[in-house]
């Protein structure tokens, strides 16, 4: 379905924002690389989250946009989805934790969606009653057709603009930025070595792939990089990466809070943890990399408060 | 002399960054105008002062070039001339307060300039001693032909990057960069209003256009915006701007931070108040423009440390 992404491409095109590359010499030094940055954090709602909701919600038949779209999250793919379906005009509705960011929540209800309240554990039973009740159609955050070939948009973007690339980092959380960044390489730049990072103690993906079924974390894992704590992968990544993945990283907090450093001191970037865990990945030394390599680092998401910053940074 | 811009686009050509222009719906949405940030933040040494250091610098004949370059500063124009003067093989001297920034001081030293202390108010006269005793060449920070068409190239990107703008909001601190910025919009789009931004209390450039020549301020005024906390303007600089600026526009200390958060939460941008001024500007509505207009603003550099950013958005 490596066309999909074609596709969602196309679908996207003068919608999402085609975010910038940046380039940064204190980075390359650091890296030992040339190191493409790909801005996600400059997309609409501020995460990459937007492309793949806009091109699951696009991508439905008008009955089925009729009846609304309805999802489960406390981040970026709750504002991913509340913006896609007011520019398409179709009626959503969030299933949101109580504990939420205000911040988000007050995001989210700007683009007009409906919040469901839930407690954390129950999401998905809530979601299900809602589905139930209103033949809402689901748009799920990552185990999704639709939402992989969106979210690999950014690397088909990426190949674009950079051309030849001897790896790429992308953060790993449900698996749908991954697993559409697989595609767009397998298609683009067959080549190019891509490279899963996820936060130490959130490594279900690196397990997973390891015994070749879904593994599941017993709790939500503690990291910094809040849009990672997912327990599980889905099916539908978990088919994409077993085939195309060339390796999994797993890097500490400390790590990932010394790449937003530096992408805030030296890049001048506003990046969220989980946006900043890639560059940690690269910049852990645990790959092996070519001399003189080419490296794309997807930078997923900017949605950080600065007194979250502050904290981090201190 | 707005060929000398061209000169010195071409002469910066694959040697400083091609900058990224940047949109942000809350933005358009906060200004009522498409606004497009020409973001500067991202240029080496993290500030568009390298475009007017190297376009100088690279400019001198080999026997001054050999002669080693000298400047004063305490903030970006120093890292600006020490890093293009290593790039071309030049020695470069900074005279630089005592009480500048351990890390500016660091970053220039890192670039490979040597330091001359000084005290705040004697740095022209230390300067003028290192010229006497080593025959080396001034790099004046705004009041030089060269600076002023290498901080033009900005702009010029700008244009090429988005073609027709109704205005264009730069800061003004000594009046290189809004100078340069001024002779590439009469060269490339004499309808476009290029609008002057001076945070209040250091209002020297329009007080000095108000009289027709250079007003000094009694002392270094009192704003958030370190770089633009000069005391009057060059000669270069108030003949350009006499001739192109098509107004002055004053804002506060509020209003510029008012802008930064903006810039850091909505568009994930690590700016510089001095850097937020224009847009600050732009915000305060001060300016009237016609409906649905493009608007540029120079977002002309990031050098904040975190804890400096926590405590202005606190």
């Amino acid at each position: 379905m490596s066309h999909a992404v074609a596709a969602a491409a196309r679908r996207l095109h003068a919608i999402a924002h085609r975010t910038p590359v940046v380039t940064c010499a204190a980075i390359d030094a650091a890296a030992g690389a040339h190191v493409h940055l790909k801005c996600e954090n400059f997309q609409r709602v501020g995460a990459f989250k937007f492309r793949g909701a806009y091109n699951a919600i696009s991508s439905l038949p008008a009955t089925e946009r009729a009846r609304g779209v309805v999802t489960h999250s406390s981040g970026n793919h709750a504002q991913g989805v509340a913006l896609a379906a007011r520019l398409l005009g179709t009626p959503a509705t969030i299933v949101m934790p109580r504990d939420a960011p205000a911040v988000k929540r007050r995001a989210t209800v700007g683009y007009g969606a409906r919040i469901v309240d839930c407690d954390a554990r129950d999401r998905e039973d809530v979601c299900a009653a809602e589905i139930a009740a209103h033949g809402s159609v689901l748009i799920h955050p990552y185990d999704d057709d639709r939402i992989i070939a969106g979210a690999g948009t950014a690397a088909w973007e990426l190949f674009d603009d950079v051309g030849r690339l001897d790896a790429l980092f992308v953060p790993v959380g449900g698996g749908g930025l991954s697993s559409g960044t697989c595609l767009a390489a397998a298609e683009r730049a067959p080549g190019c070595r891509v490279v899963g990072v996820e936060p130490e103690g959130a490594d279900d993906a690196r397990r997973s792939l390891a015994a070749g079924r879904i593994v599941t974390l017993d709790s939500v894992p503690h990291t910094v990089a809040d849009g990672l704590r997912t327990r599980m992968i889905g099916a539908r990544n978990l088919d994409v990466l077993g085939r195309h993945l060339a390796e999994m990283v797993v890097v500490t907090d400390d790590e990932i809070v010394a790449a937003l450093r530096l992408l805030f001191e030296r890049a001048k970037l506003v990046v969220e943890p989980s946006g900043a865990a890639a560059l940690a990945g690269l910049l852990s030394g645990r790959v092996t990399l070519p001399a003189a390599a080419h490296v794309g680092v997807i930078v997923s998401g900017g949605n950080l408060e600065p007194n979250a910053l502050a904290r981090l940074l201190a």
